[in-house]
């Protein structure tokens, strides 16, 4: 790093900056902080530390579990530094492990916070459809033996979408009250074998894409129908929805603001 | 597996199979057998053992580099048994690592060799060019930092098409008397930050395409231009010619017949 230690002493301003990260979440236990864990926002706070010898709290918009990807998650975060934002952007590459990246690093105005700003949040759910594993998907992809029916798949994609009562459609551990939220997109395309699919929404319940993934990988199978899929919603119960499809399918792509 | 173990007796005939083999060479020391180290063609003789109880001899078309990738590599293999070759594809991937899959087992005439009956290889070498690494391109590419004009790396490429001797572009442990080679394409394209170069021919020296792009960074990056390339190639100096590009960026996209 060129930037002078001068540059954390007491007398500089406090900041507030916009960070944009990418993380291959393979080895990673998420984004929220565990005391002797690797987690996203544990080697942030630590790469800022070494920086400016400062603690601070690095605030994500979206807490991704265990094994989930990032392409675009947005944090924000206060700080007391003159190190200008391209210093910061090298600085922390330098502190962070190959899995974690910071793409982009802005000054902000004061009281921009990356959770509750958000406007809404663009996540991609991947499946390898095909009787052989792939050694080059495996990290990014759930691996589904079985054919499946992409068409049937979007017949019960629409029924998820717009606003709806998702409360079929979250983990058991999620303790939200308010379990209504809008899906504005839900697209599904294949490439050979391998099927992307793509959800934007408001916000999503705890697990809700990878539920929405695992139903759907149940259409797909014909062990659902798009009027089953339609009276899990409708009932909202967890139980009579799909399973829950495994942490590597799943890339948070884009929050939006 | 279903296959009975009476399969693997003494009255069954041998039988020549090829195999499609896809790798993740990041963890790997490459196509050759090894003693005490992780390598393809060590793991696959390994799980025909587990099979058949039978050793065996797998030949790749192309004995990859450590670290280099394959989503097509072709084997051949002769081996005295009656297991059908869908059991063949589903037992050896039980015994095989998630880094490596065989995506394709089938019975071919007694004789076929995969590497000596092959025409040619389909490569595909890919580097990441932006100021940040990605931590999602990292295993699968080459971290240029330096913003690279491909028009020029395109033109430079030009010269490379065709029949030469490539005794300039060949790792200097290569001892092949004939360095005479044939590149039939040698495509660029650019997608955001990462750059894909394909190149197709009849055979490659070592380390050949490796060195084909550090070469054409090299003109990217402006320090070469196609007029020097073209020198390089009629002089003949490997010295004079790019970096060895690292192993990550290469993938053996497919073996020609």
């Amino acid at each position: 790093m060129d930037e002078p230690q001068a540059a954390t002493s007491a007398t500089a301003a406090t900041r507030t900056l916009r960070l944009v990260v990418e993380y291959d979440g393979t080895g990673l236990a998420g984004w929220q902080r565990q005391d002797g864990q690797p987690t996203v926002q544990g080697w942030l706070e630590k790469a800022f530390r070494q920086m400016t010898g400062q603690e601070v709290l690095v605030r994500g918009a979206g807490r991704t579990d265990a094994g989930v990807h990032a392409e675009g998650q947005v944090a924000s975060v206060e700080v007391a530094s003159a190190i200008p934002a391209i210093g910061f952007l090298r600085g922390l590459n330098c502190q962070l492990p190959p899995e974690i990246a910071v793409l982009e690093v802005a000054d902000v105005p004061a009281g921009f916070d990356a959770r509750h700003d958000s406007r809404g949040k663009l996540y991609r759910y991947q499946v390898w459809n095909h009787p052989v594993r792939s050694p080059r998907w495996a990290r990014y992809s759930w691996h589904v033996y079985d054919p499946l029916e992409v068409h049937a798949m979007r017949e019960a994609a629409a029924v998820l979408l717009g606003e709806h009562d998702f409360r079929a459609f979250r983990s058991s551990a999620c303790d939200r009250t308010n379990t209504v939220r809008i899906i504005r997109r839900l697209d599904l395309r294949r490439a050979g074998a391998l099927i992307a699919l793509e959800v934007e929404g408001t916000a999503f319940l705890r697990n809700m894409v990878r539920i929405i993934a695992g139903t759907l990988v149940g259409v797909g199978r014909g062990k659902m129908s798009a009027d089953t899929v339609a009276a899990v919603l409708a009932a909202g119960d967890r139980t009579k929805a799909g399973v829950t499809a495994p942490a590597c399918g799943l890339t948070l792509v884009k929050v939006l603001y």
